[in-house]
């Protein structure tokens, strides 16, 4: 078994999960996993059908986004990908995909509230979005960019604590302790987007949950007494 | 057979549609099945994805919220189970799930009211909404003071009438007298949320049904005269 | 083969595909077929999941309301469909579901206006909604009385051309000049009543279609120069 | 293999695949696929259910919309497929749907404003929107005029660059260089459609991309030194 094989696995099993959520149609979203120990990252090939995919199409990519091994290009997205790699210690998998509920937030440039507990069993604070690039920021190095963009709105928050943004006027990212449990970020961020317009439609004067509960909620799944799961 | 068997097939049936029905993502939901002579019921393990669950999963646990029988820990949402038990006399199925329509009312901390038939089949009132959980509550036993937010929002109310309540900023909790009618009433339930945003959404000034169709539509099919069903 | 082994398969095979159209979750619809020769109609057993449905439980029943051959009790609306069939000459099978987005019109108690060619292509006209019943019918023989409204809200309509109503907090009733049609109506209703609330949203002061376009498109699909289908 | 063969495959491909892209129920949309050497296309044939074409049925019709090969009249569309394939040098496919989101832009008779990498991913500018039809236009030759309309709402437009439009009160007509893309073409609007509903949803006072960014978008997918893809 070569050294990429086990994240071209779990890259290539995130990747083909994508349509099966429903979290993009076509070929929008990609889900790349990382090896720290050879700190490279295996990724969905450019512009490839989920449904053509197979395991040898990751490519492998270094944190310089140079192509380690593979035959096909990376993501266009690849440079966001290293980026968050090399900013966030103890990720190991990343998801970016255009899922309709959380782009349409990211579209509107609006952060997510914490209207519901759903929401706090994954993140105790409202889910971020960037701030929209500059002229010359999108003219320069704009996935690398892209990437600057999500650190910058990460100034004081934890990403071992909030492990999904919206980049404005685009979509989500999400990322995790694998490529797996970044694609779950996707799926709950998805719902938790679609969860907190719906809730404004039933009462444009909904406020955001109180802290204590907030609190609750997100201890009782990550805090050192955590009581949720086995 | 053992005497938990029948009491775990009925609450795994229960538990392994949720997904089907659309009703929950990943684990976001439980259900479980009373047996009143032995005095203890079946309920989901915490945390176990649906697609893994098998019957022996089922967690045994009696209304002190000790488990009597079972390998995993029960869902963290044993302890509001065993409050409706206790005080709820006749029921045997209780259902807790995170979707998508019920939610969005349970985190817009507003009843449904009833804008037509459907509703009207199924209850003669809107969908109560419980209040906001104090501080205090929230930081004591806090799925026990979920069961008590319940009960103080049924003050009044008969539990076999009204098979259905949100939880303020939660989700909605089912019951019935089957694990099986009480999955049932979380589906209606969705389909009524649902229907209920869109009915405003058309019209906003759209009003409830008048008392006497209310109570046609719940008579025919639940009155002493019933004629629905065979 | 019997005398009614026709009507059954034809109310059998439009029933059971209620579910499989996303018209109804659970036992919230009912399609009968009607025999003009025999003078009765096919109609699915009340309460009967479609799932378990087979053409021989389908209940014959003639236009006096009367079961003619049967072991099962007919739909509580089965008086309804009987008023449709007595005073709608030429229809042949008639559809009741709960289908949401027409359900949502119903409760808000309006008719759909004509958006679009999508609704012209199939009636020329707003989709009716019926009054809200007085107090006084909804305590006589209720189905009866449903049927009734649906009468008096086609004073002045062609029940050939205007094949769907609303009935006003309730949900849609259709026909046709089979089972098969009158089903199909509905899910043209579903998917014209979806579009409209959308229509509004996207565009609040959305105006109705011009009488030209009403006209070409209705003509060119049910005129006497139709040039639509084969 | 005939002469025609090839082009009733790609048409009978594309058109299969309109119920499972979820673009259309019944018989509500069409694809065609053109021959420029042959100066002919494929079209489906009017009114036939999805589930019932096999790949002979697909019409061939001149640029004159006479049908040159095939039993079955020809899509009343025909005419629209016919205008557009004089006038837009290059293309090889054509799609029309009533999809529900984009119909209801259509029904709006709104364009689609840019506000997302969606949608500049895949054209720099807003979905146009054609005029409202005149009256003497819907009376005359009514899907020539069709064509027209979209004709006039290129003005200054170039049809490679902008793959789709919406006719006012209609629905979508998208093409590109095969059906395959025409067909893509329609569900990607589809989707950027429900997008732009949704995000004017979350803020109603969302705005158009920026021009740097839209460029970005579609350049690097589109532009002489495009990145994404293979």
């Amino acid at each position: 078994m070569g050294r990429y094989t086990e994240i071209r696995r779990e890259a290539f099993e995130a990747n083909i999960q994508i349509p099966a959520l429903g979290l993009a149609i076509y070929t929008f979203g990609n889900v790349s996993a990382y090896d720290p120990d050879l700190g490279v990252f295996a990724i969905k090939p450019s512009g490839v059908p989920y449904a053509d995919l197979k395991p040898e199409h990751m490519v492998v990519v270094d944190l310089d986004n140079a192509v380690v091994d593979g035959d096909l290009r990376p993501s266009s997205d690849t440079n966001t990908h290293s980026v968050l790699y090399r900013a966030f210690a103890g990720i190991r998998g990343i998801t970016h995909t255009h899922s309709t509920y959380a782009t349409a937030w990211a579209q509107a440039c609006m952060p997510i509230p914490v209207f519901g507990t759903t929401h706090a069993d994954h993140l105790a604070r409202e889910v971020p979005c960037t701030e929209v690039m500059s002229d010359a920021m999108i003219r320069g190095d704009y996935e690398t960019e892209t990437g600057n963009q999500i650190l910058a709105a990460f100034k004081g928050l934890s990403p071992a604590e909030v492990e999904m943004v919206l980049v404005a006027c685009h979509g989500p990212f999400t990322w995790g302790v694998s490529a797996e449990k970044a694609l779950y970020n996707s799926a709950v961020l998805e719902e938790i987007a679609r969860m907190a317009l719906l809730t404004r439609q039933v009462n444009p004067d909904a406020g955001p949950l109180k802290p204590s509960l907030i609190d609750k909620h997100y201890q009782r799944k990550h805090g050192k007494n955590a009581y949720y799961g086995q």
